[in-house]
């Protein structure tokens, strides 16, 4: 499996980004402006971790890859615009994003803002438009529940009022696990819930498939703190030591980084943990666990 | 009827400032500062043009006013969202709304931005979760479907990208109506719209009211710029003025005051044009049109 998984990867990498560029090609040309800032902000790269869980799990649990696009574009579409909006001035005022300007960069703020809103609406009308087997249209509205709660108030974007509200004050871990699990966790998550709701998964599958999720969700985040301070801005494609200076409570800070690392490890099995009972080839998720605690960016 | 109009249309306002009001208390009180953000966004007032629209429109098909709640609100978030972004400084840089200051002014720049994200979302949760009769479960995501296309690039927000564009430029008639047509029409007519898609509405009788809204929906705009410049700030509750200010291109501009307020009565009577082969009672929907051309603020 280990050799399996970097070609899976990459390849799930390329259908997203294909579909992503032929979806924003495919906008009539009545706003350019508007639609260069949401191509680059599609496009501009990206670890499309989302879709590439969604599409893992989607195939584990037999739903073919066409019946996952749409699942997959709404997902990067979520991510693309919070990224984008996170990135403002008035935000976190990021210059570098996957290593080239952040949007408001590349373009204006305005336009940035527009991207965002315009990308955030796209998910929703993907989720509602682009083609699915007709056996699964009764699904969509499902979907729609799903990602709207993972990304909303209730979601991520609560989890970025709590980040905005956590800067530069003093936060316990428990605050700092809550405000991960909404601001990133919620979203991954939603990209294995949004896979299950397509399949035959049982009830039970989907417990044990939200367990590997708050995991791998956590351990995400808490990884990324890790590199935020051992890692630099060239392999980052951001800005090294950005949580510092914008005085953001990290794991790192609260742990050490010796214990931030041990708890990676820690949610690393609890994942695997999760994934046990499961009667499919878990191969590929078990893989992205642990790329997840081991990538450099 | 034109007695009755003021009445029902109160009672409309009156339902959705509470449904409004109920679904912001129900969140949870996880990041209170977005929160209170979203409900001064949500209430600090309004017009309710586009759930008065769409609870009249429905029940003049005999739509139950409670399965066109979740429309009625989704409309309405999405429309305090584009108002959010729109009065933020990189775009209209706008201190007053509905006579108040402005969601960025009363909070900050981040938070509003924030908001507006949270209440995009929110539209599209309540499309997809919010109380509706059975029978109608099925139509929800044709709900998600006219509101994603009428919001997002190919509606308001292309619209928004035009107006941005537009700034400082010479603009033709024809690109201005394209620009309103996108930026505010495309709303109005997806209140009709909604109401439509709950209801046992024929095809033939869509298109007349499509041409209803269309005919209504520029002769907002026109109006709103009439009042730009022949109203006071503190009647209109914003900036008076201010599309001057800004250099936007506007009617009165293009045609003269004269000719744009003529614009205004023809399109009133095409709408009322419009509703003339309806087999229903259309009185709430004409007296809207008159209100639109009529309205001081």
């Amino acid at each position: 499996m280990a050799e399996q998984w970097p070609t899976q990867l990459a390849e799930y990498q390329n259908r997203i980004n294909r579909l992503l560029s032929e979806q924003v090609q495919s906008l009539a040309d009545l706003a350019p402006r508007l639609k260069s800032a949401m191509e680059y902000a599609l496009l501009i790269g990206g670890k499309r971790a989302r879709p590439g869980l969604l599409y893992a799990t989607g195939e584990m649990l037999n739903v073919p890859l066409k019946d996952l696009d749409a699942s997959a574009m709404a997902l990067e579409c979520i991510h693309a615009y919070s990224l984008v909006h996170d990135d403002l001035p008035c935000m976190d005022d990021d210059d570098l994003r996957r290593g080239q300007p952040t949007c408001h960069r590349a373009f204006d703020e305005a336009t940035a803002v527009l991207a965002g809103d315009a990308l955030q609406t796209l998910a929703f009308e993907l989720l509602a438009s682009y083609p699915m087997a007709p056996k699964l249209e009764n699904r969509r509205i499902a979907l729609v529940r799903l990602l709207s709660r993972a990304s909303g108030y209730g979601g991520m974007c609560g989890g970025q009022a709590m980040d905005l509200a956590a800067t530069n004050q003093a936060v316990s871990l428990e605050q700092l696990e809550r405000l991960h699990t909404h601001k990133t966790g919620a979203l991954l998550k939603a990209a294995l819930q949004m896979a299950c709701c397509l399949s035959a998964a049982t009830e039970a599958e989907k417990i044990q498939l939200d367990s590997y999720a708050n995991a791998i969700g956590l351990a995400f985040q808490v990884h990324d703190d890790i590199l935020d301070v051992t890692s630099d801005t060239q392999t980052l494609g951001k800005r090294q030591g950005s949580d510092q200076l914008l005085h953001k409570s990290t794991y790192p800070a609260l742990l050490g980084l010796e214990q931030a690392r041990a708890l990676t490890d820690k949610l690393y099995h609890q994942a695997l943990q999760a994934l046990e009972p499961l009667p499919y080839n878990t191969g590929f998720l078990r893989s992205f666990a642990g790329y997840i605690i081991n990538r450099n960016h």
